[in-house]
């Protein structure tokens, strides 16, 4: 996370920790005193200005907003002291979507390096979970074609575009992306080397790997999933001239949204959901043209260009503020 | 003050303190002193984030300085820990003016939801301090005929429509609305009762009751005073099909600008009055579609509909904090 | 400071700290030892809500690096607490450049007073260091002619103005004035008699005095540097007619951006460079506006006025807080 | 209790606060709830220099034992927080006999100013439960003959003196003072115009009221109880030369250990229980000769010497630290 | 003051701040405002283990009372952060004779050195205030023969001793030493070179000096004084072999007992007075006898014995916490 | 150390912290740095009721003394927060004999209990460091006859009991046990079946094994050092009826005086070595006769009644507290 942050240009750090347990196996109540105990025992040592907890696996809004109820006993009322809240809570609007809809901004600023828009192109979705969906609804908006997706339940191609509103329509109503009339079913596993302009794997790591690398039709790979793509397909895509937009920048818009949450609250002024996606739009395409020029003075690829400006960003605050020794 | 801030969507709850004494009684000196010693005996209560003092009966800006002032001695420079402070200290511009601004940013969202908009009706406003002539004003500006006001010294009426920057010009003047001549006096308990589109109650609670109830001839009230429909005035004149904007919502144009004075101290930055009175109409106008809403989906009217809305608030964030047990 | 931040309508107030030493007699090790045990010692004085230390002479934005990183162990992590950091580690953009714009902002408010505008009237700028080359760069951007200017290497005219960009490119690869083949050098004491429209010295304190005040040709002079003016020659120069920009107003640039820096540390989120140098505008063209109705109500000049603006703004809050007696 | 703390001359205040609730309606997990919900409500209003809570009516070590592991999730480890805590968390040893004890030594303290002692003189004991029983054990061992005591369960009497630590055994096997053989049943009535030296009431208040004064036979009482003498009662004493020690006196021993255990607490070191006594008897014994030399200097009776006493003490330092304006 | 509380083994140094001002041209009321507000200044520098303030010049028991109450204010009920309170609250007894009490068990110290004591011996006191009154009554007590003593109002010789608790008593009734009859009047400057065994000068520095050094006939001199004897005349005695015990120990009994009184507040207990006497008398033989091996390893006369005592300890203290670099 | 204190009766814990470095590889200066950055990071974590280092492995006074020092720019001055610093910061007297005094003490009560004494006795001493050398004195002193002592530079035996202050001498001048002429050399490893009536082992862990158990003439063992008797051997022994004193009481004077060091510091009042001791033999008193209460009611050995007694210490403490669901 540090790099990522630093990538976002978002002033914060990284951090994990929690607790060892099934959250599946313990009652809501269970959950709740469990929670509150780990607040009592952690409240030092997190804080608006130390350490910020969001949800992560096994943890949600709910979980934020016992931490927040039990740590505002202690130093008083807190929204800030946890993201990912709920919205009665203090949380930002915008964020469900937030890191589906970097995702798109991440890929117009790619796609507007090389003279092209979402407009017209066609898309492959591998996953289609919250990232996946969201970002495929506003590809579609865009105007962008999306001619496969797959999840868990099964795969759908459509040549001439699937029709996103109606597919999340489906799904919703049936939990599956099967027997859905608007497109052929098809192997999940083709998915991946299907013909399209722009791959966006959105689901599990590795999935791109030497077994598949080599027969990727995509110009474009966009890295919504956490490393989807394993160090020997990355050389093998990138011998064949496939540009890949790096996880560490293209899934960011979660945590920057988090960020914007903790400002909304530190400043005591929610925002409205149009400017939270503005403010997104400006972060996303600062960021990528930041990696860009790193490209360019360090002759490198994106992925590398990604963590030469994370890691300097850190070096440089590290030697500032005397901590080289 | 609860349900109020609910309906407007401010991050505040409501609390009321104070001393049991006639201010009028007391020197300039005397009622610093007993000030700052209150403050002695409160300041561990009060603070940023816990309970933020503003103006009621018997206080004023330069109160709110006292406090300021010897909180501050307690827990360093704190602008925030009061509203309603002289701007001098960190007051905000527009607040002087913000009921009387709410109220018309009220009037017009309600008006809107019927077609119609302030310019070319008529108005009857019942009050002229500071709410009741910031109204007349503003309502004056827009291009509103007020044809009948009223206030302690008298009431006046005018079927073109009043001068209204004359008649402050009087007021301030003379001290009173008596022997304007840009109008005919009338009696003032016929106010509530005269033809007009718009009746505007700015003074006290219970003005309209079984007694006059009946005879109201205004299609639309507008509670910019506390509770001025009683009960069974309120079953009346909705038997009548009269459109009543209730005071919880119609007045909560002040403790919206509070909360701003709040936010540009905790922001370290002060707004222009422009843009005070520019956030003023977007709370306004967002609280009253959100009260619409919740009419259409409970089919009540605008009364049930604020308090429904206010009170579910509060109620999903005890549940969220997990206070329901 | 007091007085300038007073009329800049900042919410600070002034205060000086130091070590006796001379900089540069010390490693960098040593002066970084220094500056965190001078830290140690003063934590408990200075704060974010307290006094905010900024670079002055001898000390820069590494200086501010480590009171801010040492002063973070103690009350943790807080940017506000220093201005003038480096951008890496919460300063803000614009800020090099700030006192020079301030200047040419507040040249272009009080040229709009007489009907005038930049474009096309010509400067005299006496020193050339980061305020000054500033300020000539942005006038040249805006269409004035800059057709003399000095510093501790010389000085140099051109009657159809200076070319500043390539002066700026000269200057940086030989360290000097000199040589430079867009004008001709002159004698720099004369620079200040020069025929011009503005005079702008961006120097020492004292330049303009009895001996040379008299020849002065100039019609507006921007007091840039602390104290320009000495009475003598104010004196001689409003006989004259000539109006001065007095220092407090003109260049309180610097520490508007410092309050900016500020600003949005307090709120945990950083402007763009275009945002800070349109709210300097802002502040710079209200102050103005401020100092020239002071002059019409108590009928005087501007340094005057800007005196008793700032000096009522302090008295008016001390009375308010209960101060006076 | 400020006056009963100002006459033992314990550096306290007095104060009192609980929950509306019957403890034995309620199992031990509510009350443990309970009592930790209720501290984290009023945690910073209590503390080591503050307000220190001790068992009353309904409460006892335990729910000492959760409010100071309550407190202490706040504030740090602070046993000295609460006091009436359990020996295994920072009590203090021989608080269960404290007020016995003193009862004990304010009877010899105000024998011996008559050239009496405990040794040899007869004792009446109203009230047989932990004041009652150590004040009789004490009274035995010390060679006094406890002629007469009773309870709820009945009354005994015994004119060669009742064997107290028989007694005591026969009341922990039977649960009463019945049947017990080593001396007479009597009418619980009775007792307190029993023919004896010195009658202690230590259950109820009011016990000497109108109807029994006048044939009281003692010659001390010792106000072991809150309020057994009434005001009637008092003057008819008084006039017969019955020699009252007043309550306000007489039972501060539970309060003085109290403070002995928050001393202990503070000074991190444990006293063992000789040192209480001794200490509890130095304390009783002062506070008998400042009371003394109350009486002889404003010529009055033992309980208006006490008074008198405790509201010098508190009027003195009120006027001291200037809060007398 | 660092020097004579580190002789005195006392975990204290040395600081001294005021209001310069005449408190005898203030009322109490303004005196009391004044304090209050200084200490409201102040407040966050001064504390139980920062700096603990007491009586010097112009200020007293009631201004320490004043601070005590102001400082409370922001800190909670702090005894400790004073001393020489009223001991209403939590003086110390026995704080009055501290200094001439500690000037006697000096005294004793140093004879007993030289196989004498107080008993029998006779002594001259010069300054009959507090410090010279409490020396000359306990001097009294043990035996001692004060056989002259002065003050501002004259001097006094008996060569068989002079009954001191009648002084007392007539100096009490009269406020003067004159026309007491149980002694001869004499010229006060001849005190100093009369005919005695111990000389005390209790009042001003620099009484001893080159005019009349040579002539002192006493064989020790005691400094109850500060600085009595200057370096002149410390010259010309010691070469006569007289012994002089120096300030900075022997009026130490002043500060040690201050710090009695901060210990008993720390630990929330107070002593009686024959314990804090014990205890000053332990504090006072000790430092004699350190100074006094200070001496014998350094081959010093006292006043060198007991600088190098001071100042070694603090060296040490210093290099131990790593501030030597 | 949980199980130690609890046994000890200090209201204490147990923890271990530290940095993985060889303290004989770093200079001074670099030990300091590393002392004062771990400070840095750990002093929100320790604190006078939180954890309270003391030295351990590699560390010493003077480490104690800089952690002191660093924790106190944070926290104000707390001497509190460490024990076993160097005296001239707030150390005991008395700390650097508490180890072997206490063991001492222990092994008097021990023999007490079976009408034996210290004086006459013979002792056999392994190991005559820190601990060993101490109590070889205090035996000495009390009439023991040392028959054998060990260390690694050799052993040394005499039937009538060895000279310890001399063998001292000789240590300190020789740094060796050898060539001490007031007894004959030994064998180390025989000294631990060598004829005597008490064995010390005061040296490593293990010394006491199946190898030697059996051949062990002593007939009481008090295990000055951590462990020295393995799990086979303590069978062994007990079986052979060898009365065994544990190390988890018999070595807990060190942390008694640690304990005490940190009560003078919290009363602001340093005892003399006196009063030290005879608190330590209090304390160990104490604990040994609630130790034997345990071996009688369990009826159990020494051993096993010690960890009882801990281990239902911390048992009561937790239950009363509420932490046992």
């Amino acid at each position: 996370m540090t790099w990522k942050t630093a990538v976002a240009d978002i002033p914060y750090g990284g951090a994990k920790g929690g607790i060892g347990c099934n959250p599946r196996d313990l009652s809501k109540s269970e959950l709740e005193r469990l929670t509150r105990v780990f607040t009592q025992k952690i409240h030092d040592l997190i804080g608006i200005h130390t350490d910020v907890p969001a949800p992560d696996m096994g943890t949600n809004a709910q979980t934020m907003a016992w931490i927040l109820d039990e740590y505002s006993k202690f130093h008083g009322h807190s929204p800030a002291v946890v993201t990912g809240k709920p919205i009665d809570l203090g949380g930002s609007l915008g964020r469900e979507a937030a890191t589906g809809r970097g995702v798109v901004y991440a890929t117009e600023a790619l796609l507007a390096e090389y003279g092209k828009s979402i407009k017209g192109m066609t898309f492959g979705i591998q996953g289609f979970g919250n990232v996946g969906s969201w970002a495929s609804r506003l590809i579609h908006e865009k105007g962008g074609k999306v001619i496969a997706v797959s999840d868990i339940t099964g795969a759908l191609k459509n040549p001439n575009g699937i029709d996103i509103p109606e597919l999340l329509k489906h799904k919703e109503a049936t939990g599956s992306l099967k027997s859905f009339n608007g497109g052929d079913s098809m192997d999940p596993n083709e998915l991946l080397v299907h013909e399209c302009d722009v791959l966006i794997p959105c689901a599990l790591g590795g999935v791109l790997n030497r077994e598949n690398a080599a027969d990727v039709k995509a110009k474009f790979i966009i890295e919504a999933a956490n490393h989807p793509t394993d160090p020997e397909a990355d050389e093998i895509l990138s011998k064949k001239g496939v540009i890949i937009l790096p996880d560490i920048y293209a899934n960011a818009g979660g945590v920057t949204v988090s960020y914007f949450e903790w400002v909304q609250n530190i400043q005591g002024f929610m925002w409205d959901e149009e400017k939270v996606n503005q403010e997104l739009k400006k972060y996303m395409t600062k960021a990528f043209h930041n990696i860009k020029n790193m490209c360019q003075s360090h002759d490198c690829n994106l992925r590398m260009g990604a963590f030469t400006l994370g890691v300097n960003r850190v070096a440089r605050a590290t030697i500032l503020r005397g901590w080289e020794a």
